[in-house]
């Protein structure tokens, strides 16, 4: 791909500051960057790299086109989202395959789109189907009677139980495992009596979902991951749990069962939340949190156990003082006893 | 399956208050069920919604009968247990095929019996036993002579290094490893020098482990996971860890090497132990609790690092007050001050 | 195997105190250990079980040797290196198979030695080569234009994502996935605009990685695990992290984008970090730690959030104490007034 930056910047939408007929023919970070590139600024911590950088244009906010002047810069109002609409176009996906393989293992009874791409080593079993446009790739299990929707991709060794729904667009990434059985035993510690996990997984359309992540399938009804949620990689999302649309999840996040996340909620990386509670729209919640209560809309917490995140930062700074604070205590104990005695 | 409600109470040994002749046909939540369902109330949250379920009959306690007046309700000692075996009735287990399938990898010198069901696309390894009634899903890998007992369920892609033992009527959902190498490195940091982890890892009867668990081998002998322990997703058991009979491990848990749980022993999701130590019987342990030394046989524990779980109650109410504390005690500095001046 | 005492000395370069000319044929722990056994003593948590042990001789450090008096003992500088390298002698890695299978799924353009162990039901994509000596499972699937090296082992159900580099000697064990998308989505918790993740991972000789770990392709450029790394199970390497070599990462540790990790760091397990700081080399860091800020080298943290380790360790002292604190707070605060009163 050989675009002028005059070019680019109509693509994007974008104003340039600057020469704009270089040619440019590839993207990388500002490190990395040479004659010819096109690179950019997301993040103010590396506009102190973008002096040496030898990158020919520079995707930049207005809020940090001063810091360039003299370069070649496209002024976007978000480089972070522009540069993902230009790597779309310099570098579109390819699986390498179109087509049925007849390696794959297909039962009798799965409905898979002549349209769709399934890699030798699948497995589709009975009652499935697969809409037109999805790639399906090796050591992929797709239970009886799941479906998936139109342009979805799982990759290598993606597992999904019996009875689920998938949408469309959807990603899943290696590993992922949808709708094993949720962790429901009668008198756990004694019997561990197992109640049966006879609910199911929906997926929406436009979901991504990271490697080795789990989804368990519901006890009862669905565990349910609204239209356009992101997930990382490990995280463990429980039976009947239900994540509204838009919401962001970091790594290695634990969510228990039946709680219910409203939309656009952030939550930060290893954070951990108790069953059955209710998280309202656009909450965020701070890395290595632990929640064990609601949250209503649009709040920002943090903290183990949760506190507003105001209040959990006025607590963490004391926190590193609990020496020196002791230390006082101790000393002003001392003095009261004197001025008592006299 | 459809039975009345004098059958159903009959089946689970309950007593019904109420008319006992309707017809149920279906088992769902409060909130989903509708006329010839029958529900049930397990968690004291989900009372406010009784008034309005449109199911035909509900599981109760005795405890909480007085608050279902007016319907139709089997009243059993623990209504969870109660619908687990109601579950398992209504909805039985399916796997869609019976019998080894000629696509399956079998390497010669495996024993698979002939009343085992193998998916296309299982590996089972020389030397390798299957037992009778047990099911192998597709990407199952099972290395040389490990052994599956009878009626054992593994599903797509679990992975078994050689040389383990799994039991009968073990559960282990897509994702799982077992016996992968424990993380035993001389001068860590340094040469990183590999010791070769040549034990084992045995599973006894009736354990379940969630999916995408890990459970390392042994460096000497074996790692342990004893009889009806529970494991729920993303759990990491280290090498030469034993886990005591009954035990329930929640979610992203991780046990370091060593380590030895007694029996009955619930442990909180995202919990982490150092290893070399020792929980004793029945312990409880809160979720994400940080374990770092011996817990005696009955306690009741939590926080990070541990305390007994009422002094760490405590402590974490303390803890967000520790600003006013601050504030109180700089203001008792300057009084002292003061004073003393006089 | 079988050798006497003097034997393993001089194979492991130790001193025998005691008979040495015993046949020892199996290496077992302490308390395994019987006749004709070698056992070590490691960690001095288990010396007080080296008086009744069976063992027919001991690995012990120059430290312990005298707890060991009346015993045949072998002393070395580091008795867990050297169990590393009796166990590789006494019980050498087998895989049970050599050649290229038929049975494995070669795509036209790869180029796989035939040196190479390629097991049945794996994936081998357009592009990609495997070096002499290398061992691919079953259910491994290698993407497009990746290579491993020589000597390498792939267990079973490894996923490499596309155009990834993997050296010599590297392990990489079931279910770790390498090369999965970064987690990069523009106006996150809104729009969730997906930027495509166009980068790779480069992995060097010598990494051993565990089981489910995910190691996540750049956006732009490369993740990095440089030579003889060593990382644990459930672990999460986000897009552009580098790890220099040596460094070892415990179990279920997170690892934000962009970090950089410094030669043998060494991260104790369920550690959390942000993205885009600098931990220098050979930083220490405890076990559970949340780390969110740049640590200059050779330091030791631990704390949630960081600190140094000592400042951590008196801080968790006190926080103990903040029950008591407060109640002493309170009684001066009434003291202080019935003075100021008089």
């Amino acid at each position: 791909m050989k675009m002028t930056i005059a070019e680019i910047a109509l693509f994007l939408g974008g104003t340039v500051n600057g020469a704009d007929d270089t040619i440019i023919s590839g993207v990388r970070s500002i490190e990395e960057a040479h004659e010819g590139d096109i690179t950019f600024i997301a993040n103010k911590k590396y506009l102190k790299k973008l002096k040496s950088a030898k990158a020919s244009a520079v995707l930049v906010s207005p809020e940090t086109a001063a810091e360039g002047e003299g370069r070649s810069l496209i002024i976007v109002p978000d480089p972070y989202a522009a540069l993902g609409k230009l790597l779309a176009l310099f570098y579109p996906l390819e699986h390498g395959r179109s087509g049925v393989s007849p390696e794959a293992c297909i039962e009798d009874g799965a409905i898979v789109s002549p349209e769709a791409t399934i890699f030798p080593r699948a497995f589709i079993g009975q009652g499935a189907k697969i809409g037109k446009g999805t790639v399906i790739y090796p050591g992929v299990f797709i239970g009886r009677n799941s479906s998936v929707g139109e342009n979805s991709i799982l990759y290598a060794n993606v597992t999904v139980y019996h009875s689920c729904l998938i949408g469309n667009r959807v990603i899943l990434h290696s590993g992922v495992v949808i709708g094993g059985d949720g962790f429901g035993f009668a008198s756990p510690g004694r019997n561990n009596t197992k109640v049966p996990q006879v609910g199911f997984v929906q997926i929406d359309d436009d979901v991504e979902i990271g490697a080795n992540t789990t989804v368990d399938r519901a006890a009862l009804g669905r565990t349910w991951i609204q239209r356009n949620v992101k997930i990382d990689n490990l995280v463990q999302i429980a039976h009947n749990v239900v994540i509204g649309e838009n919401s962001a999840i970091a790594a290695q996040v634990g969510i228990s069962g039946s709680t219910k996340l409203g939309r656009g909620v952030m939550v930060g990386g290893q954070t951990g939340m108790v069953g059955h509670i209710n998280i309202g729209d656009h909450v965020m919640i701070a890395a290595g949190s632990k929640i064990h209560k609601d949250i209503p809309a649009g709040e920002m917490v943090g903290g183990a156990p949760q506190m507003p995140l105001k209040k959990a930062l006025q607590v963490e700074a004391c926190r590193s003082k609990l020496p020196e604070m002791r230390a006082t205590l101790n000393q002003l104990v001392r003095k009261m006893d004197e001025l008592q005695k006299k």
